[in-house]
């Protein structure tokens, strides 16, 4: 092969992900120059800090990331977070010709039109595999290999610190509170978890992965989104109860409402999924995502969903498609967004719910139950109720139905003077509706 | 977008997977176009029996490939499998500077090296990911997201027949004969099984897998190959009796000499799994691989393995991005053999055997078996004797050892009077050595 002009790299950023992306460029760097066609050469590391220490080559290091950017270097890659000063310099970048690699699953989920647009506009590379689901490839499959397919559905568990916390309310049975104060103090969580918890993290990634998956724009505004502090020790006996567990997932469907209109609807939110399940058996880090297409049928993809060494595979993997690009004259793929499909509102989305009650021990409490239910066009999948000394308990799991028709069920039965308590209200996903 | 001139596309062979792809060209026609960025036109349609009953449009169909690919054809898509004609009129259309998607695992098995060769030497792609796994997407994810890795292993369920076939064994007790005799009735087997219950269709797969994994040219012939016409009903109990279950398994694994070399070994076997592992649970057509990479970690890709319309989705997904690339001007990926590790002689090849032994109930057994064992630098992971009237089973599960090692153990204690039957030998895969 002949001898190439090395390709040269800005690296924004060097926290964990940096770190690990810096060892694999010095320690691959005969493999990637052997699968690129050309060596990749670290230009420069913009950090903020430049004094703290860190495990890379200290006369790479600079504080003006924007200089970096503009300087002769071919390729950007990213990996500080956050949507500004990222979302300002990769712009510039882009503009200026220069392909980009991003872990920035904010800015992609807020700012991807924005982004491929200056990508088009001067023929760069824009890719993103580490923004989710960290090592697991994951994006290139959804972009490429299932393009001749049709996707109707992707599911899965793209958040590590709320499956961490989850599984461990399952396992111990402790409360919320406890199991993320536990997860704190072992580094699943951060200091502030809100990102997390609240489920942001998982309703950015659900954003891509829908744009992906049905060739539509949706931002992370488009997303439902309920996080995971509501979930009570109560939900989780719950779930355990019925042979469940509570997971938060981010799912992206492709609805056919009655007209016929096809739309996409986008939500995070914890829900009951049977331990017989894959996605059930998912623990702590590790991520899990279930896609669904016409042709393809059902497939599943898993592995470790951040850290710094995933999320650097990721990064370099990516950054040697950009290099291969530059090297041979190619170009990755750019935005697919023909289908412009609608956005589902949450009320209008079906989903199913289970519904645990504390009710008076007496006659005619489930026909009551049972009344407001049909009132609402709701239908009941399975019922159990189980009498104590005073009062009863009352679990019922229904068919799908929309998500407002349901919310006003459960609303409704609150109400009912036979209703001591609504003990625990869940989704209900991964079974036959 | 302005419109584009159609890409014409040759489909040589008609069988399931051929009409399926005809389908979804035809009824995804103004999505694959959104996506590429031009029409795909099927220019014409290669069979041997043109008169056979077909759902595709008559007037496309020919008998004579060799001058449909001499057309004016840009991709050639095949999907008629076996070596000839398929390798020769493959070659014609890569020489020619056409495109190629093949889903003909036996062909990229043993000839990729010239495919690749002619497709370098025009600037032709060659993209092949139906021709490993069916639908799942593996092959894309190995040659391109992972590019910045180090990958150690890949370990995999890709032949679903065997796979029905095990599955079916395990659950009823039944002899591998009648077994596949359900096979065939069912359509799982077909009236020659050779190539799936010998095991060269898995062979071929992993020849694939690890050629790309290791960057490195591996032929069908360097795979070490055992099927599973021998595995017995007693092979089956005696792994369910110690909470594990039977699996052909192709394995890929970058191996380390004591002199430091590294070697590629790649195998084809039934093996023992834990009940507990992934792979145990993925039954009748499916197919699951782990890949596990020096960065990445561990990763799992499940889904439907075979069948016209998983097959066909693959098909199109690569038929998709040849297009993309032919619009844009873009490239895929080359062959990537740049690492040329040695190929590892299965002898040579640590591994790990379950053992069961019928042996004379008496004193002294054990140190007899033991010492045959510490002879051969053979170490032992666990022993379960467990003593009848007249005699005593012996159940032994090693730690790794070379497979001649392990052999000649075997061989041995074959030997032994004390030893009445050597009732059930299997390789060890997927828990900790």
């Amino acid at each position: 092969m002949p001898s190439r002009k090395p390709i040269r790299v800005a690296l924004l950023g060097c926290g964990t992900v940096g770190t690990e992306v810096v060892r694999l460029l010095t320690d691959q760097a005969a493999d990637l120059t052997a699968r690129t066609g050309a060596p990749l050469e670290l230009a420069g590391i913009a950090v903020r800090k430049p004094n703290k220490h860190r495990e890379v080559p200290a006369d790479l290091l600079t504080t003006d990331a924007e200089a970096l950017v503009a300087s002769d270097v071919d390729v950007v890659v990213e990996v500080i977070g956050g949507i500004e000063p990222s979302r300002t310099l990769l712009l510039g970048a882009l503009r200026a010709g220069k392909s980009v690699v991003t872990a920035n699953k904010a800015l992609l989920a807020e700012h991807s039109a924005e982004l491929f647009e200056a990508a088009d506009g001067s023929g760069a590379d824009l890719y993103f595999e580490a923004a989710v689901a960290g090592a697991i490839p994951l994006l290139r499959p959804l972009r490429e290999s299932l393009a001749g397919d049709r996707i109707t559905r992707v599911m899965g568990i793209v958040n590590g610190t709320t499956n961490f916390i989850l599984s461990g309310m399952d396992s111990t049975g402790a409360s919320y509170a406890e199991t993320l104060e536990e997860a704190t103090r072992l580094g699943y969580a951060e200091a502030d978890p809100t990102a997390d918890v609240d489920g942001f993290d998982a309703a950015s990634k659900a954003a891509i992965l829908a744009s992906l998956a049905f060739h539509t724009r949706v931002t992370a505004a488009d997303v439902h989104r309920e996080g995971i502090a509501a979930v009570s020790a109560a939900d989780i006996a719950a779930a355990r109860g019925l042979g469940r567990t509570v997971k938060l997932l981010a799912i992206c469907e492709r609805v056919t409402g009655e007209d016929g209109q096809e739309s996409v609807a986008v939500r995070v939110h914890p829900a009951m999924i049977p331990r017989s399940h894959p996605l059930a058996g998912v623990s702590a880090a590790f991520n899990a995502v279930f896609v669904e297409a016409d042709a393809a049928g059902e497939m599943m993809f898993y592995g470790q969903g951040a850290g710094g060494a995933p999320t650097a595979s990721a990064v370099v993997g990516d950054l040697v498609a950009v290099a291969r690009n530059l090297v041979h004259s190619g170009r990755g793929p750019r935005e697919s967004a023909y289908a412009a499909l609608p956005v589902r509102p949450m009320g209008q989305t079906p989903t199913r719910y289970h519904i645990s009650l504390d009710v008076a021990d007496r006659a005619g409490v489930l026909s009551q139950v049972a009344a407001v239910f049909a009132e609402h066009d709701v239908s009941i999948a399975a019922v159990r109720q189980e009498g104590r000394v005073d009062d009863a308990s009352l679990v019922i799991v229904t068919h799908a139905a929309t998500d407002a028709a349901l919310r006003s069920t459960v609303d409704k039965i609150g109400g009912l003077p036979v209703v001591r308590e609504v003990v625990s209200v869940m989704r209900v996903e991964g079974e036959e509706s």
